[in-house]
């Protein structure tokens, strides 16, 4: 007996010591936290669960819109890393976005955007991997991005009769459309001039179907939809039983700007603005049969001439968001300044539809009976403007002027319930979740999206940046883990499984001759792959190069030029291998790009200096990289 | 005894329960590690090291250069989050920054750079936390950045007579100076046409004194050193000791560069190349008693002419970083072609100067003895880029071609050996410490500063980012436990303490009438701050208007002009809370910018397209952040 009460010392001794090691990091960080943290063993578990160790990758993509810095930001989740800048409405030197004739084309002289909400391509309502679209609320411009190469292959706009695309871009089920919507309605075609002495009859909203090009890789416009002057907000299209529909939020159904008054006065004087059902299955057919007049070059239905596509149902109060349950029965329209969601039946919509039975019409389009069509209103709390959902029945709602998280429940039973609510630091404006706005949402993580970080950083001057905030939903309560403070400003954000993404991602551009299928090629005809071809050519006052670059070398390492040539410069980084980047830069010209392996870049300038000037590798590529340098001379 | 045996098994159940709770977490992720991994308790001790629970802040500051980005990364460690960039050399749309009129005119048309060696401002040679200073390698130019705004308040350059400005800034240990070298030499002054046939003798180098003048925020040229054809890589100012001496690599001292023929071999034919050893005490005086030249209106001292000020330290092979110890008595070379770190005596290189026991000259550059002023040479690996320094006595030096950190003795007994040596994922260039340059390093992190992250993080197209590596050095061995994926590109970090940075930050601009000492003040003379005095003004062909950002709205709200005319907007943000910063852009015109609260922007552009756009708030503020808009009318 003896005996063994030695060794259960001994194993007490061993395990205690081993726990208090393990402690004792916890117990040094957890001195400093305030009164009420969270318990030790919570914070060890909080830890372990974003932590990813070097070598292991996260588990989700999370693509979060970049707001005006015009941009896509690539995170990781758990661990919330920024992995990289996908460029898309603006210059972005770090890759050379912008400034090459390839992008510049692209951007049509617009050089700063504003990208709110990313949408990545659907098939049967759930992400299938290849293309990310995202809208630009300043310039009414979307982009597809090929997800093989992470770029921009598409940008369309400005696009006619559209001014202040936010709502958008909201793919549909199977990538037939994306949407586009005015927030801002303007006098159309674009370049008309009414006062605003005359918003209500001269100013239009207009909502544009924009069709995707799977095979092209392009967007065109499609059609378009003439609306009362009506700020659209936001959209979502929906999905098995009501796919062939799109809704789309407005506030200032007041239908007023004034000058001199806010329009935060003017724009909440009514208890109900509406969520606008278009029947786009329907309208294409229309569109099909010739219904429809041409404005600035598109083809624009008339929902107040052709009724039976537009519908409005009224929706507490100045709605945010609007999204679709994953099994498309059920529309949330989020009531920013009331205390709800309002849960629509779509069921019940087109039954009052059918049957014509409809509470007057608003500017010529027809406004449902709230009391038909409501399914329920969830008293969710303060400022709710959008929700995703989980994979167990449950809503999350983000809340912006109680800065929480409200969790409710749309399908687990019973139904329509507040169940649980989490602070948020500070201001949540949307939120995010895993395949949460599909119809088969992944469940275990919701990301706030915050619009206010007030300290809870180191100090950075008085520009604070956003706060990104993760919230673990596998337990009873909620629970805030973790946070990042993401560049201005994520408006909203894909988060998908990194086995959905990953298999479609390619990490070099191939020579022709090499290519298999599936490879991400370049096809540019200026492309060479010997440095030995490498060579400038003279054609009266252009100089045209064909220019390699491959550790450590760049060829040819002279230009020459004369005063007021025009210098074309056509760069393939001919390495075939990943991550081996090579930069260019030539000092004093604004001639500033990296080509990716196997990539061409082509960069036109004026020689307008007469001297000097050196070019070089700005990327660190190799152990000789700073000799990876020649010179521009330009005589008189 | 009997009842005691109980206790203890009770004991050991409880323990044992705690301890795999805790560790439930480690092994689910673990089971994905690839063998030989870190031990269980090891990975918990490694996230519990890293983990900032949301409301903590991280202990340590560092500013990362952004490389061809042309900003500053401001991260912390040790949870590696970005928190802000801070913009410097181009344009950078989430604040504004070269689009308003006042950066603008820093940046003279220049909109690109590439930023490489962040400085912190010194007294006595450790950090102060006043200001931030930078280089432009593309563009001939260095930046002071105040830490009260974490906003430049000078931008200096295109500076005459240098071009690729790389080794820079290293601060002087009162921040007397920072420095400029040009890494390629090119005929001067800027201009003069010579071809590379007569590189040798006609192409030059220049280092540039720029004189930091703390009162008045500015930056000034002091004087220049004409120096051989080399290229000048990095540096370093002496400190306690060698106060008084700046040192700088170089590689290419064959002085060569041969059209068709790359740099990298024709710059690798030596075995040494040179640090060069720096009296700038010496030269102040010089300059002073007018022994100078005017070239391009810059003071330029030579050395051959007047010798006994510079000198070259012969150093093993094409050098990148130099790096003086703590104490300042040894000078650190990395030679990045050899397998070791050349370690120089600064008594021993002062007693041959005194004795003038030189082994000839270079290029009319004295060379002192390789054997009577080198201390040792320490057999780190391959490929010795950059070296920090510990609170220990060791040093830490990045392999860039072995791709590991080397730790190594340089005060620490006994001296000058090799005692560690961790892998590094992948090729490390630049390394950094807190407080690893100074005077009074802080010791307990390094942090690895990668070239390539291939594959280490979720794949992202063919740009992959750069990945930053955290070195915990407290324990014997050295342990890589997290990293992070910069944007590009991080060429070299300044680490400092929260607390010596934290107390010197501003998060509003204060109005005039209420600042006290200390405040950051708006002074713009075109600041309004009542939304009844917001108006607009006509003058000739010019619309100015003074304009007033506050939730939720932004007035005027109409601004009408005529197609031609100048459009001037002064903008303030008139919120005197932290965090409340508004947005503005006008749609299709590149206005964009964000003023901080307190803060006015001033946009200048032509109104040259006829019609109505929407201006709108772009950084979300409010619940009522969707209604903050109004209208530009452009009348033909």
């Amino acid at each position: 007996m003896r005996r063994k009460s030695l060794w259960y010392v001994l194993g007490v001794l061993i395990l205690s010591f081993i726990l208090v090691a393990q402690l004792g990091y916890a117990r040094r960080r957890f001195r400093k936290r305030r009164a009420g943290g969270v318990a030790k063993s919570q914070m060890v578990q909080d830890a372990l669960k974003v932590y990813v160790p070097p070598g292991d990758h996260d588990q989700y993509y999370a693509f979060l819109s970049g707001g005006h810095s015009g941009h896509i930001y690539v995170y990781g989740v758990p661990s919330l890393r920024h992995i990289r800048t996908i460029p898309v409405f603006g210059y972005y030197p770090p890759v050379g976005w912008g400034i090459d004739e390839h992008s510049k084309k692209m951007l049509k002289g617009l050089i700063f955007g504003d990208t709110h909400h990313p949408g990545l391509s659907e098939t049967n309502g759930d992400y299938d991997g290849q293309f990310l679209f995202i809208n630009d609320n300043m310039n009414a411009r979307v982009a597809m991005i090929d997800l093989k190469s992470f770029r921009p292959v598409d940008i369309l706009g400005p696009v006619p009769n559209l001014e202040g695309n936010h709502a958008s871009v909201y793919p549909t089920p199977n990538t037939e459309y994306i949407w586009m919507a005015t927030r801002f309605s303007v006098p159309i075609p674009r370049g008309t001039v009414a006062d605003v002495t005359e918003y209500k009859t001269k100013y239009k909203g207009v909502i544009t179907a924009v069709k995707v090009d799977r095979k092209n890789k392009k967007l065109k416009i499609a059609w378009q939809i003439l609306m009362p002057p009506w700020n659209y907000d936001l959209a979502d299209s929906g999905k098995k039983v009501s796919y062939g529909w799109v809704f789309f939020t407005t506030y200032n159904t007041e239908a007023e700007f004034i000058e001199g008054k806010p329009l935060e006065v003017t724009a909440s004087q009514r208890d109900m603005d509406y969520i606008i059902a278009v029947n786009w299955k329907g309208i294409e057919k229309e569109i099909a049969k010739g219904n429809y007049k041409i404005i600035d070059g598109v083809k624009v239905f008339d929902p107040v001439k052709t009724p039976g596509y537009v519908f409005a149902l009224p929706c507490k109060k100045s709605p945010h968001g609007v999204d679709v349950t994953p099994d498309g029965e059920y529309i949330i329209g989020n009531g920013k300044l009331a205390p709800v969601v309002n849960v629509f039946s779509f069921r019940k919509m087109i039954q009052c539809i059918k049957n014509k039975d409809f509470a007057g019409k608003d500017m010529g389009i027809p406004v449902l009976p709230r009391e038909k069509v409501l399914e329920a209103e969830v008293p969710v709390g303060l400022g709710p403007l959008h929700t995703v959902f989980d994979d167990k029945g449950y809503a999350y709602t983000s809340l912006f002027v109680e800065s929480a998280v409200a969790k409710w429940s749309w399908k687990a039973e019973p139904r329509w319930k507040l169940v649980d609510k989490v602070p948020i630091q500070y201001n949540i404006g949307h939120i995010a979740a895993p395949h949460g706005d599909t119809v088969n949402p992944r469940g275990k993580w919701v990301l706030a999206l915050n619009k206010l970080s007030k300290g809870q950083h180191l100090k950075v001057g008085p520009d604070l940046p956003e706060c990104l905030q993760l919230i673990d939903i596998t337990g009873p309560k909620m629970r805030v883990i973790y946070e990042a403070y993401p560049e201005p400003e994520p408006h909203y954000a894909m988060v998908a499984e990194a086995k959905v993404i990953e298999p479609n991602v390619r990490e070099v551009y191939v020579r022709p001759d090499r290519a298999r299928p599936g490879d991400l090629v370049n096809n540019d005809p200026n492309a060479i792959w010997d440095p030995r071809k490498a060579r400038c050519e003279r054609r009266g006052n252009t100089v045209e190069c064909w220019m390699t670059e491959i550790r450590s070398t760049i060829m040819p390492n002279v230009i020459r030029a004369k005063k007021g040539d025009t210098v074309i410069l056509h760069l393939t980084n001919i390495e075939e291998m990943r991550d081996e980047l090579h930069g260019f830069a030539i000092c004093e010209h604004n001639v500033s790009g990296v080509p990716a392996p196997g990539e061409t870049m082509t960069f036109k300038f004026k020689a307008d200096k007469v001297g000097v000037y050196p070019f070089y590798c700005t990327n660190f590529c190799s152990a000789l990289h700073q000799e990876m340098q020649g010179y521009l001379i330009v005589s008189p």
